[in-house]
């Protein structure tokens, strides 16, 4: 048995989420898993990612673990896991690790992108990997919300219902808005992890402080009241990508 | 009656091309004239494209013309066909014209992009806006053989079959390759015209020259000789664009 660590980016359209779920056969780790049997000669095999992923939501820099019945070289196993999962999933990197390394609880850092476009016509070729918005909005009112967002805090306010975690302060380290064109921003989130739903919670409450229809210190009051009518609704998952993992 | 022009962008990936075919239910053409017929009351409206594109091509600069039946506001009619079409189709522009101008029989210049990706690992949010290339490619040798394609040529060892099309002269003003990343090129192409499968024909075997398969003057030979031997294949259509459409 030798456990492998890999890198993997995905387009999220088409499947209902990282986590094998009843009612739901298109999933991301039932399509990796029934790859892993086919090269393994039959063995079921278990993918851990470091965190879920929804349905829509992308990554570029997801990070998995599992135990592989042999030990195999790890550009062929790279090789073998990138041709034969489908054209939506990347196997980018590959390496043996120790046998107690584990994908989720040793994770360090993690770094969110979510892009939002503008104005009154939608890019057909964004429409899969952004959230549109119809309203105007001012970046310089997003960027003063933002500021209290970095820090630790108690997010609870900013997790969606259905998660079992019980802690929910976290350290968010940076929040960037960066404007790429005219009609599109990258909204950067890097921390020491993020809450169910937290990204696309906090950016649906920078949407709504960018449109003027939340005090620009919004996100100041609804940590510290943990008072609900001072977010936004949760923003589209498409215009999500976890980009990068980091362990020490 | 009223004459309209409109500037459409359309993401193919789902489509069956562009113009109505039986056993092909899901074209672009049938799309919006379904929507064309909804909001004049039901009337019949034919739309006229600058050329057909295929199955799987993009376009950020189609142009089509359509007579309505009653006049109207040019954005109010580009509002209603922009969002009642699926977002997979935009009208980014929509103005009245005389009744006599015609989007093919008028067209002066049309610029295609063709876009190819590189190296052993293919990226997933590029697989339907790309064309993959597999083998080590040399840019020097692609941009010497592309130069030997701008001028007056008689076209038709680049043109596939199926096209009624007699003069089979075309006059390409322009070709260029451009770097965009180390994993990514983009052919340009401007001409008055370009026949069916043209593009994707001439990207093929400039691929194959730079891949060292070809001699670096293929497309020279080809034409002088009519010689498909020294042609590659066509290349796939999801990197193709056709970027823009010029009128007196």
């Amino acid at each position: 048995m030798s456990r492998y660590k890999a890198i993997i980016a995905y387009d999220g359209t088409k499947y209902a989420g990282f986590q094998v779920q009843k009612n739901a056969d298109n999933t991301l780790q039932g399509t990796i898993e029934a790859v892993l049997k086919r090269i393994s000669g039959g063995k079921a095999i278990t993918i851990h990612p470091s965190g879920r992923t929804d349905a829509g939501v992308h990554a570029k820099g997801q990070v998995i673990h599992f135990d592989f019945p042999y030990e195999r070289a790890e550009e062929k196993l790279r090789f073998a896991l990138d041709t034969q999962t489908p054209d939506d999933i990347n196997f980018l990197a590959i390496e043996k690790v120790a046998d107690d390394f584990h994908s989720r609880y040793l994770s360090k850092e993690k770094t969110y992108y979510y892009y939002v476009t503008t104005g009154p016509i939608r890019d057909p070729f964004k429409r899969l990997y952004s959230s549109h918005c119809h309203f105007e909005i001012d970046i310089d009112r997003i960027r003063q919300g933002a500021t209290f967002i970095e820090g630790e805090h108690d997010f609870s306010v900013f997790c969606a219902t259905g998660s079992a975690v019980q802690d929910k302060n976290r350290h968010v380290y940076e929040v960037r808005v960066e404007k790429i064109s005219e009609t599109e921003l990258c909204f950067v989130f890097r921390g020491n992890g993020f809450l169910y739903k937290m990204v696309r919670m906090l950016v649906g409450t920078l949407l709504k402080i960018g449109g003027g229809n939340l005090p620009v210190n919004a996100i100041e009051l609804a940590l510290k009241n943990q008072d609900k009518k001072m977010t936004g609704p949760t923003a589209n998952p498409e215009g999500l990508f976890l980009m990068n993992v980091s362990y020490d």
